[in-house]
């Protein structure tokens, strides 16, 4: 049995969204269960409360707050020490629960994760990784999304090596492919942080730790060229939003012209199936659910603005990740590849403080308080 | 009369694409002049070739060698003085043309362009500058594309006084807005350069030298929320190159959708119309032209892979950037930025010695070799 534990309260839409979805899921996975957590009001208000409250596999748990889109990370983490998304994560903190997923901020939600959880060993930074899907028909698996600004060369081997152990268990593939985001033939070919990533990578390569690639640009993501690509937090960031915003103005010019007049009208009639068929195929919401990677604990992110079919693929996820012993993966992959990060933090130097604390070299010690 | 360097050899079809570009310019701009540069076997070999060396308003100049696509930065700079890109560019440092066009390699073209034709005063580093489509129904002017990784602040102030140089002599539009890269609320927000970036631009408004909307994100480039968007010329690179692959995909995957059988071909046929004014709207070929800013001379390069129609957008636009003065609007704009430059330069401190040698405390001096 997978137990999941569920932030009903965030995300644009809060229980509108989160309950149709947590009924879904529990329907379609026979082996799960969840802890549904909310302000008891806005649970009550909704149709489907009583449903979830006499559903034998949930369980609802009450939580005094709300983290909100726009709380900064200091009023989620120090003020709202009782809110939805913090006593999900406390479920998972206390083995209550396998996984955790919310649709709130994700400035609130990675910050309470890992005060709540703690970095993993080995681990400096944690990470977003989520899927894109590429003109190969599969899904391309990018980080990190904006956890991390000005990574170091150790950083992004770390993102390599946890981002093969999510697509080992989200896919099956036990050597997935990596590839390095780095820019083209233009001028200089890529700073020297990624050249230096470009050399762990190939070592760690050597050492069997992952399946490297080599270096790939942009428009590789959506070729599907690798089955990971590894950035820092604010390429890909920048990446995945200039995606989103030509995905959307390519949408509205269809609509656009499809709305013209009569005859584009009846045009979009007859093209329906079509461009049904076409929407489905490139639909962002099948590939809702990014996993906060590096923390002693699963936890993964939901689009804001995701609606129930959506949130539901987020809960997929999470389930997968947990039945697929993601968390023990990416540990057995960060030890394995230990001998290649202590080397490279030894080379390039004590630059982070937060590196350093959160090394294998000096374990923090958990003191979450709840 | 204006007066454009074309070097017609480069890119990936050379003479085939370039020679009637040429020619459909010619016949559109009667205020025009060509000076086409290219092998004179390989110039002799294409039909128009004839027309064109009787059109009283083109020149043909030989050049012996071809920059190709994959030679390096060294080998194109040191070893192929008689290239035609070379040559086309040396028309504009000797005041022979206003300014070069070029569909050949991207690296080789800055290096020469920067060798042969020197920074302007007061500029570290050139910068790619280009024009997206975006929904509001105009372009986005990104820049750097990729000539800069690394950047510092004042670079990027660098680029936001250039790019708003360009876009004031292509639009007329006096004052455009800018809008400044950044990364939105997951975690940290932004890196150290871009919050010391965002305050010398701020800084730059209050001196009247830019608009400045403030940061913006990678969705706003397609959204058109500004006419400007700076960023560092890996993040550019990347954002640009990721929404090539992700353009393609989505035209790969609605081709795909309506040649599935003989009911979504006919669909295909009664959409077509509609498919057609849709596939205008977002042809990438008619904003087909990159700017070289920040040069004593006018430079642009075409997509490596253009066509005769976006190669001839490529010599629209070197045509409306020279009649509009677009190297004096650039070189006024930076001389009035002066001292916010200067003050940035002192701050940031002689980080790269390239920027020093070449900065406006120490202009270089001319040493091309013609």
């Amino acid at each position: 049995m997978i137990r999941i534990a569920v932030d009903a309260m965030g995300g644009d839409f809060g229980p509108a969204v989160t309950l149709p979805a947590c009924l879904a899921f529990l329907e379609d996975h026979p082996q799960a269960e969840l802890v549904v957590v909310g302000q008891p009001e806005a649970l009550a208000a909704h149709p489907l409360h009583a449903s979830l409250q006499a559903h034998s596999r949930c369980l609802i748990l009450e939580a005094s707050e709300i983290v909100s889109m726009d709380d900064s990370v200091e009023i989620a983490l120090r003020r709202k020490k009782n809110s939805s998304m913090r006593v999900a994560i406390n479920q998972v903190k206390d083995g209550a629960a396998h996984a955790a997923v919310s649709a709130g901020n994700t400035g609130a939600l990675m910050a309470i994760a890992r005060y709540v959880l703690k970095t993993m060993d080995g681990i400096d930074r944690p990470a977003i990784a989520t899927q894109l899907p590429n003109a190969a028909g599969g899904a391309t698996t990018v980080l990190d999304l904006g956890a991390n600004v000005d990574c170091t060369a150790d950083h992004l081997l770390q993102f390599a090596v946890m981002g093969s152990a999510l697509v080992a268990a989200i896919t099956g593939n036990a050597a997935p492919s990596v590839g390095l985001l780095n820019i083209g033939e233009e001028a200089i070919k890529g700073s020297e942080v990624i050249k230096k990533a470009s050399d762990l990578l190939r070592s760690a390569a050597n050492a069997g730790d992952l399946n490297f690639y080599g270096n790939v640009e942009g428009n590789d993501i959506f070729k599907g060229t690798t089955d990971i690509v590894v950035c820092d937090g604010f390429v890909g960031n920048v990446a995945l939003k200039a995606s989103e915003g030509l995905a959307s103005m390519i949408s509205g010019f269809i609509r656009a012209e499809f709305s013209r007049n009569v005859f584009t009208r009846m045009a979009a009639v007859v093209a329906y199936p079509v461009l049904a068929a076409f929407k489905n195929r490139v639909d962002h919401r099948r590939y809702n659910g990014a996993a906060l990677l590096g923390l002693r604990g699963l936890v993964f992110k939901s689009h804001g603005s995701a609606d129930a079919f959506a949130f539901e693929r987020a809960l997929n996820r999470a389930y997968d990740s947990a039945r697929n012993q993601l968390l023990e993966r990416v540990r057995e992959r960060i030890a394995h590849a230990a001998p290649l990060l202590v080397a490279a933090q030894g080379s390039s130097g004590a630059d982070d403080v937060d590196a350093v604390s959160s090394s294998a070299f000096d374990p923090p010690v958990s003191t979450a308080t709840h």
